[in-house]
C-alpha cells in the first residue's frame, strides 16, 4: 500500500491522462495471448507480438486478448490508439492503486477487478489489478503477472458445446469476472483453515505469537473488505448498465455472479466478528492467567508470612521469654504452626482458589 | 463452513449451471414424497420413483413434490428436464451454500430457505437448505435430510376443511416458508434456556467453562443473524414480487410471516445485546476476584511485614542492646505488635477492605 | 420472554389464524366494558356480556367497548365473527408476542400496542399487549390486564365539551395511543430516578451489587428499545395511511403523539448512552482501586523488605563480625534504618503515592 | 431532564391541547418588548401588557413582540386567542420538553428552537426553549428567561439600512435562528477550552477528578447531539417548506444557517471521538501506573527475599555449621549478597525495567 | 480549532453577509497572479495590483485570478463588487472555519476545498482553506497561503499541447480539484510512513511515547475524515450540478476525481482500523508486561518464602530442640530446601511459567 501511496503521490499535479505504472520495478516482458472463437472454430495464439493483434479487432470472430504484465506503457498506449480508448482509462490501467469498478464508454465498456491470492507459507495476501476493455466482439484483459487461473475458462472455450463459445463477449467478461470471484473462495478458505488453527491454539496452547496472528488475521480482513464491497458495486453497476455491449441473457449470470460476492461479503463480516470474538479471548486469557498467578503468589505468602512472623518472634534474643526454656514449647509451637497453615487452605477451599 | 468454502472453491473455472452436491457426503437412497389434493381430495403417495412424479406434474390438481436428499446429482437433472429449470437454479439446489432468496423466472418461482435446528446435547446449531419450485399448482421442495418438521402441514392438507386445501401452490410454498419461520422460535427458545443457565452459573459460579459457553453463544448469534437477515429480504421480496404465480389473496399471509421474521430478527438482536452484557459481568468479576485476591494478599502481608521486621530486630546478635535485658520489654514489644496489628485492622476497616 | 417463545414455537405447522392464548394462564373472568356516546349523551356499561355489545356495534354512535383479559379465546372468536374480522387479526390479538403495529383491512384498522408499566419495589418492567379494533364509529379494545391508566380518557368522555365526544372513532383511537405513549414518560421517570440513585451510590459508595443494578438497567433499555422504535413506525404508519376510518382533522393530533414518541425513543437512547457511561466508571473505579490496594502493597513492602535483611543480616551467627561488638553499633544501625525508611517514603512522595 | 419527565408523566392521559408550564417554578412577571419596524422606521416599546400588542398584530408593518418568560399561562393563552393558534402549538409553547422542530400552520409557521448556555464556572451546560410564531409580518417569540442574546439581532433593527429592516417577517425568524446558531459556536468554544485543559492535566498530572470531568464531558456531548441534530433537521424543513410565509429570497440564508448547523454537528462529533479518545488514555494511564506500581515492588522483593533468606541461613542455630568459625566467611557471605543483589539488577536492566 | 471557534462565537448576531477574515493574523501583503490562456497564447502576470484584474473579467479569453493571502478584507469585497459576488460568499471566503462545499448562484458557482499538507518534523497535519470563483471563463481562486502545490499546473497552462489550455475555465476548476485531491495521497503516505514506524517500534520497543503517538494518529484521522468526506460530496454535487458553467465533457474528468476521493476515503478508513488495531495490541503488551512482571515476582516470591521460613525454623532460641545438636542436621536441612526449591521450579515449568 506504502509503495502505491508514494506513486500516486508523485503524480500530483500532472496532467489527466498520463500513463504510469505504479506496480513493483519489473524486467520482463510483457506476454500476449489471443484466443479467437466462434461457435464454430476456437484458436490460440501465445506469446505474439502487439502488432499481431490488429486483425482480430476488425474481424467478426470473437476475440479475448490477454496481456500479462502492464509495465510495459507503450503496449497499453498501443492498444488505447487501435482502440479510441479514453487517455483516463488508460492511466486507470496503468495505475494499480484502482477500486473494483466499471465504467462505460460509448465505444467499451471499461472493468477493474482485483484478484487475490493468500501465500499459504508467509500467510500473507496478495492482491492483484486486473483490467478488461470490452467491445461487441472484443475483450481485451490486462493482468499484472502471469496466472493459472484463468486455465480453466480457456479449456472451456476450446469446448466446441460450451455456452461460451456461442454466447457475445459480454458473456465471456462475465466469466472472467465470475472466476475472479470463485478465485476469493478458495482465499477465504485459506484464511479459514488459519482462523481454525489459531482457535485451537488458543484454546490449547496460547503464546506470544497468538496476539500477531489474530491481529494480522484482523488486518487481512480489513484489506479484503476494501477488495469485495466494491465488487459488489461494480456487479450491480454491470447488472444495471443500459449499455449496447451487455445482452439481456447474461443478467441472470450477473445475478448470480452478484449473489456470489454477497456470499464473500457475508464471509468476510462473518470472519471478522470470530476475529473480534478471539481477541476478547485471548485478553480474558490474560486476565485469567494473571489471576491464576495472584492465587499462587497468594496462597503461599498468606500461609507462610505468618509463619515465619512466629519463628522471628521465638528467634528474638530477649533474656526473659520464660516459653524458651519449657520442654514442650518447641513442638507446641510447631503444631500451632499447622493449625494456622491448615486453617489457611481451608480459608481457601471455601474461596475456591484450591 | 469451512467444507462449504472447499467445495465452492473448487468450482472456480468450471462453467456456471454446473450441477454440483456440496453438502456432506451421504450415501443412501434420496425419498420422494408425493401429495396430490384438490378441495375435493388429497392422497400421499410415498417412496415414489422420480418418473412417477411426471403425471402429476402436468396434471389440473395441486401436487407437492418433497424430495429428501439432494446428493442424487441425477434426480435433480431429472426435474430441471422435465420443468425447463435453469440450469444456474440446479446448481443452487445441490448447492447447499446459498443464502436464502427468491428468484422470479417466466415458467417457475426459486426460493431457497434455511432451517435451523439445535442440538440440546452437543448445543450446537444444524442448518439445512430446504430450495422450492413453485409453479401455478405445483411445488417441488427439496431437503437435504428427511425431517418431520413439515408433518403437521401434512396432516393439516389431509383436512378437507382447511384453507390450504382450497388455495393454490402459492399457498403451499407460504405454509413452508411459515413453518420453516415457526421452527425459528423453538430454537431460540432453546437458545434462550441456554443464556438463562448461562447467566444464573455466571451470578452464582463462574468458572472457565463459562466464556466458552458465552463464546459459543456468541458465535451462534453471528450464524444465525447470517441466516435470518435474508429470510426477511426474502419474504419482502416474496410481497414485492409481481409473477403470475402469486395470488393475491396470499399478500396478508406473507406479511403475517414478514412479522414473524421481524420477530425472529428482534430476539436474535435482544439475544446479541444479552450476551454482549454477560461478557462485560464476566470480565468485571475476573476484575472483581483479581481486586479481592490482591486484598487478602495486602491484608495478611502489611499486617505482619512490619512486625517480622520487629522480630527481625531484637533477634540481632549486637552485644549492646540494652532492651534486651529488661525483664518487661519482651511483654512490652508484644504489646506494641499488637498495637500495631490492631491499627493496621483498623484501616482497612475504614477503606472499607474488611 | 421465555414464556412467549415456547408457545410461539408450539404453534410451529398450525394453520395460520388458529387463535391461541398465549399469555400467562389466568382463571378469572373477562371483563367487558361499554361506553355509548355521542355529542349530546355518553352512558357508561360496566360487567357486561358479550352478547350485550351486539346493539352497538350497529348503532350510529360512537362505541368504545373494552375488554380486560384476552384470555378467553372464545370472547375473541365472538368478535371476529360479528364483525368479519380477520382469523389473522383475531390470532394476533390472543398472541401477546405481537410488535406495535397498524394493519388496514378493508372493514376496519388492526392496532397493537404495549403498554409498559413499571414495578418500583422489584425495579421490573411489565409489558401488556392492548390491541385495537377500529371502525366508524366503533373502538373495540383487548387489554391483558385490568388497569386504571384510561380513566381519565373516560372522564374526558363524560365531559359533554371535551373534543373526544365531538369527533369520529378515530380520535378516540388516538386518544388511547396518546395516553398508552404519556405512560411511557412516568416509567422513564421511574427510570431515571433509579439511574440517579445508581450514579450516586457509583461515585460515592461502590459495592457489588452496584453492577447487577447497571446491567439490569442496561437489560431493561434493550428491552425499552425494543418496544418503542416500533411504536414510532405504528404512529408514522397511521399519519401515512390513507384508511377511510381516519379523519383528517386527526392528522394534527397523530403528528403531535409521533413528536412525543421521539421525545420517547431519545430518552432511551439518552439513558444507554449514561448507562454505558456508567459502566466505564465502574470499571475505572475497580482499576483505581487495584491500584491503590496495590500501592499500599507496595508501600509497606518496599519500606520494610530492606530493613527486615538488615535485621537478617545482624542476626547471622557468625563468629567475626567485628561490628556487633561496638557500643554504638545498634543506634548507628537504628539510625540507618531510619534513613532507608525516610529515603522510600521521600521517593514514594515525589511518585505521588502518598 | 428529571424534572421535566415528571411533568411530562403527569400530564398522561389529559386532553392534547392543555396549556401547562412544565419549566422551573417563577414568581416573577412576565416582559413583553414589542418592536416595530419598516423600511423607514423602527420604534422599541418595552415592558408592554398584552393589550398593548394587538393593534400590531394587525398593522401593515412588521413587528416583533418578544415575550420574556412562558410561565404565565394565561398570556399564551391570550395570543392564542388573537392569532387563532392551535390549542397543540400553545400546549408546545408552555411545554419546556419539545425538541427542536418546524410545524406548518395554515395561519402560521410555528418554530421550535433550544438556546444553550455554558456556565464557566460549575462547567455545566443550561439549556432552554425559544418558541417562534411567524406569520407574514409578525413574529411572536417566547424565551424562558431574559437573555442578552438578541441585543446585536435588535441594534441591526435599529439601523435603517440593514437587510433585515428590508426584509419579511420570515427573515427575521431566519435571524433569530442563526443568532440561536451562532451561540453555539460560543459553547463550543468553551468546552473546547475545558477539553484541553483537561488533556493537558491528563498527560501532565493525572488525579482522580480526571475521570469526573472527562464522564461530565462525554454526558454533556450526549446532550448537545440531542439538540444540535433536530436542529438540522428543522433548518432542512425550513428549506423544504413551501408555506406561503417564506420568502423566496430567504433560502439563500438558510442555506447558510444550515452550513452553520452542520459545523456544529461535525465539532460535537470530533469533540466525542476527543473525549472517547482521552478515556482511552486515561485507562492506559491507569494500566500503566499498576504496572510501574508492580516493578518497584517486584524490583525491592526480588532483590531483598533471596538476600533475607540467606541472612536467615545463617542465623540458624545448629551446632554443627563449619561455615560460622572460619573468619572469611561473613566477608563472603557479605561479597556474595552483593554478587546476588548485582545480578538481578543486570537481569532488570536487560528486561527494561530500569 | 479553537481559534476558529472564538472567532465564529465572535461573530453571533452579526448580520450575514459581514466579511471578517477568520484565520491567524497576518501583516504581509496579499499578492495576485494573472494567469490570461487561450488556444493559443498563455500570460503569466505576477504580484498585481487589484484594479490589474478588471480588464481580466471582461476579456473573451481564460483568466486564472490566484490571490495568495486572504487576510485583505478589501481585497475581496473589490472582487465582491466587480463580479456581483453574493456578501454571504465574500464572508465564507474570508472565514476560513468552511467546509468544503460547492455552491451554485445564477452569475457564478462558488466551491470551497481544504487543502492538508503534513509537517514531518513536528507530525501535525496542517488544513488550509482554497476558495474558487468560477465563471465561463474566469477562475478566481483564494489561498490562505502562498505554497507551489499549483506549479504543475502552471506549466501544463504554459504547454500549449495540454487540454487544458483548449477547455473552458470549468476544466481549470477541475484541475485545481484534481490536484488538490491528489495532494492528499502524499499527505497519507507520510502518515503511512508514520503508521509503519509507530508499528514496528510497537512490536519491538515500545515505551511511554509510543501511546502518545497512536493517540495524536487518532486525532489526525478524526481530522482528515472530517474533511475528506465532505470534498466527496462536493464533487458529487459537482457531477451533478446542471449549472450552465459546467461543459458536458469535464462529467468524465469529475468521475475520475471522485474516484480519487473515493481512494482516498478507503485509505483513511482503512488507517482508522489499522490505529484502532494497533491500540489493542498497546494494550495487550501492557497486559503481557504485567504477566511477566507478575510471574518473576511470583517465582522468586513462593520459591523463597517457603525457604526463609525453614531457617526463621531452626533460628528459633528454644532451649529444647533436639534437630539443632546433630551433625548431620545442617546439611540435612539445606537438601531439603534444594528438593523444596526444585519442586517449585518443576511445577513452574508444568505451568509452563519458565
Amino acid at each position: 500500500m506504502h509503495t502505491n501511496l508514494k506513486k500516486h503521490a508523485k503524480k500530483a499535479g500532472q496532467p489527466p491522462g498520463t500513463v504510469i505504472y505504479t506496480g513493483q520495478k519489473r524486467q520482463d516482458d510483457c506476454d500476449i495471448t489471443i484466443i479467437d472463437y466462434n461457435q464454430d472454430e476456437c484458436t490460440v495464439y501465445e506469446h505474439q507480438k502487439d502488432k499481431a493483434c490488429l486483425p482480430f479487432l476488425k474481424s467478426t470472430t470473437n476475440t479475448w486478448i490477454n496481456i500479462n504484465g502492464i509495465h510495459d506503457v507503450e503496449l497499453i498506449k498501443f492498444f488505447g490508439e487501435h482502440l479510441q480508448i479514453h487517455p483516463l482509462t488508460l492511466e486507470d490501467i496503468a495505475n494499480t492503486t484502482q477500486r473494483p469498478k466499471i465504467e462505460e464508454y460509448p465505444e467499451y465498456l471499461f472493468i477493474v477487478l482485483k484478484m487475490i491470492s493468500y501465500n499459504e507459507k508467509t500467510r500473507e495476501l496478495d492482491t492483484e489489478q486486473i483490467s478488461l476493455i470490452v467491445t461487441t466482439n472484443t475483450v481485451i484483459s490486462f493482468q499484472e503477472r502471469a496466472g493459472d487461473i484463468f486455465d480453466p475458462l480457456r479449456r472451456r472455450l476450446q469446448n466446441a458445446g460450451s455456452h461460451l463459445r456461442k454466447a457475445a463477449a459480454d458473456h465471456l467478461a462475465y466469466a472472467i469476472i465470475d472466476t475472479t470471484i470463485d478465485h476469493y473462495f478458495s482465499v477465504l478458505e485459506s484464511i479459514s483453515n488459519e482462523i481454525e488453527e489459531v482457535e485451537t491454539k488458543l484454546l490449547n496452547d496460547p503464546d506470544n505469537t497468538i496476539l500477531h496472528r489474530i491481529h494480522k488475521l484482523k488486518n487481512q480482513m480489513i484489506g479484503l473488505r476494501k477488495t469485495v464491497w466494491p465488487m459488489r458495486e461494480l456487479i450491480n453497476d454491470f447488472i444495471r448498465s443500459e449499455s449496447a455491449f451487455i445482452q439481456k441473457s447474461t443478467h441472470i449470470y450477473l445475478r448470480d455472479a452478484y449473489d456470489h460476492t454477497i456470499q464473500v461479503i457475508d464471509t468476510v463480516e462473518t470472519f471478522r466478528d470470530l476475529i473480534a470474538g478471539m481477541l476478547d479471548i485471548y485478553l480474558s486469557n490474560l486476565s485469567n492467567r494473571m489471576n491464576s498467578i495472584m492465587k499462587v503468589l497468594t496462597i503461599i505468602a498468606t500461609i507462610f508470612i505468618p509463619l515465619t512472623f512466629i519463628t522471628g518472634l521465638y528467634g528474638m534474643n530477649f533474656e526473659h521469654m520464660p516459653e524458651l526454656t519449657y520442654p514442650w514449647a518447641y513442638p507446641a509451637v510447631l503444631g500451632f504452626m499447622l493449625l494456622v497453615a491448615g486453617g489457611m487452605l481451608a480459608y481457601f477451599k471455601r474461596r475456591r482458589w484450591l
